[in-house]
């Protein structure tokens, strides 16, 4: 057994180690802990059919699933779920590209544009230009949006990805010009304290940095207009014709435990995700501290609803910066270590977004070369 | 409980049956017989990652999926699977459209035209105009089509929505301009004659028609260019980041029993399949005949490759006329049973799609109907 750690080891701190995607992977020791109460088990003739309830508008999304949802929220209280549609999507990737597409197709002129405060979630980009719709158009940095006609702000909450609290910028005074798409993935207790019940028009949530279960591809709408959520349904329908049951089902039974815990002293995912959140930002808090390299920012503390106390925030990405005139993602890539380059994100190329959520020992690998990285600065300058 | 059948079939034989949509839960029975064999069991701590295979370039295709999908089609036949990627998709849906997309982005000019021979898929027109790409174009039907430029015609065999063989119709001298999509999702041995080991450059498959499962939301596209296939994945990662895990898993178990028993006298699916098909096919061929203002197309027998013997085709659809100068889906509506337009296949008010893959019961209804039908159109002469 020792061999075979020590093996693991240096294949480890040999190799690249990919903290670019943001691979939730951390998680899934607690899951292993938690054992057989979260296992599912489908047979040859489940979940067979399209449909999964043909009276509701959302056919496809699985009432039990939608239950799960509507009870996490209540017992978290991190979002208002009473008097509104939930539209299930493969991921939130896929709901907010039928978010955008439903929006857009409502708007009195188009092409309608599409803008995020920067440092803004990269993929958004992507998504937003790479069919080349006719019906909307990527602007870029909300900050610096001046176009006149219709557009949408996307608003990530906390903000991926360097972690802040978010509202609108665009702020018009016409509402029908302007809407907003809230992508609230990280509203929720291991990441941030929950200041107050989101209520918004359309909010986005997803499975995969909930608890981790990316693999699922499971993401959620709450969505307040009947119309916006009946085309964004339609859309769903013509991309993939409704999204996967067995990943809906487990979703449920996992959602379902995670509620069932919520209030235990042992066995409280939130609390379990908020310590090791809060170690891994105090372990690199502790390294970028001696480097006189790197630099974070700092987030306020406070009162957090569920926890009932005070608390600080432990994004899911570290938005490092770098002190010097250098190009911080291919400084990382030189020692190992893959990061998203914060020009994708609307900023510079001294910052980069680097993954929290890692498997322990690839975390304390990066903790290592980082800190590598500043003696080898050393010498440089 | 025979209180309960006659509440049952009260109920039934009151309701509107829905036979627009394919949903293939004809299958259903035999799942259900086949038992614990593709009972699959997930822990809370499985399948949590992204990634699949993270040295693939389908890197969201779990690795035993890959394997089951090429052993299956070597055990039928039907397709070449040796040189070729694999791409897995939220459903052919997703994969038809990765595909358009594909090939698009490869084209040297755009918008690239897109047809289908008629009567075509209805969805094909869905998938390529809802978004309003500048990259692609719905052309209409292949046989009208006669544009300039890059073209990408969809060959859908056995053809959806009426049952018959096809080949290319476009048919250009310079190879460059012109790509093909076929879509196999019905070349299976329980629909039509296994004739030949199909070897084309981009094949389209589903889960869902094969076994029923489409509530799995599965289909994997053979692809023999490299560029293309990497194009493929690139549109499935920013339109979902990949693919249910959980359906992957599930989906890669089916396929092997059904590899498992695919030679076995008693528990072969595919020889079920046939024969259900081939029975409810003479159940309706018997009422049309009788009808007097009905038509369905004739298939050529063939030998199957599979079976070893010559057989007829039975298509998932039956594509049904009308004798008489009448809107044929308002007619079948005003007897409570749904059907998909000719006219959204790009054919005719006197033609209808209808899914011949509903459950037992509702398909006798359907039969029922019809009969009445022709009664009621008796009088009404």
């Amino acid at each position: 057994m020792v061999k075979l750690e020590n093996i693991n080891n240096i294949s480890l701190s040999d190799s690249v180690i990919n903290l670019d995607h943001g691979d939730p992977t951390a998680y899934e020791e607690y899951w292993r802990k938690i054992g057989d109460r979260c296992t599912v088990t489908i047979r040859g003739c489940d979940l067979m059919s399209y449909f999964s309830d043909v009276n509701s508008m959302c056919w496809f999304l699985e009432p039990e699933l939608a239950e799960a949802i509507k009870e996490l929220h209540d017992a978290v209280g991190n979002a208002a779920t009473e008097d509104r549609y939930i539209v299930v999507g493969t991921g939130s990737t896929q709901l907010c590209q039928a978010a955008v597409h439903a929006l857009s197709s409502l708007a009195g002129t188009q092409p309608v544009s599409v803008v995020a405060a920067a440092p803004y979630y990269s993929t958004y980009v992507e998504e937003t230009t790479y069919v080349r719709s006719g019906m909307y158009k990527w602007e870029g940095d909300a900050w610096d949006f001046d176009k006149k006609g219709p557009y949408i702000e996307l608003v990530t909450s906390p903000n991926n990805p360097d972690g802040t609290i978010r509202e609108t910028v665009v702020n018009r005074p016409d509402e029908d010009e302007g809407k907003v798409i809230y992508d609230f993935a990280y509203y929720w207790p291991h990441y941030t304290p929950i200041t107050r019940r989101q209520d918004h028009d359309i909010m986005l949530f997803t499975f995969s940095k909930i608890t981790g279960h990316a693999g699922s591809r499971i993401g959620w709408a709450l969505v307040k207009d009947k119309e916006v959520a009946k085309k964004m349904v339609e859309y769903i329908i013509v991309n993939s014709i409704g999204v996967s049951k067995e990943s809906q089902i487990r979703t449920a039974k996992i959602l379902n435990v995670l509620k069932e815990t919520c209030k235990s002293e042992t066995e409280n995912f939130f609390k379990y995700g908020h310590e090791m959140m809060k170690n891994r930002w105090e372990k690199l808090r502790g390294v970028v501290k001696e480097s006189n390299v790197f630099c974070l920012p700092k987030y306020p503390e406070a009162y957090c609803n569920f926890f009932g106390k005070t608390l600080g925030s432990y994004p899911a990405f570290a938005w490092l910066g770098t002190k010097e005139e250098t190009d911080l993602v291919n400084e990382l890539r030189r020692h190992k270590v893959m990061s998203r380059a914060g020009e994708r994100c609307g900023s510079d190329k001294k910052r980069v977004r680097v993954s929290m959520l890692s498997r322990e020992d690839v975390f304390n690998v990066f903790l290592e070369r980082l800190a590598d990285m500043k003696l080898i600065k050393s010498i440089d300058l």
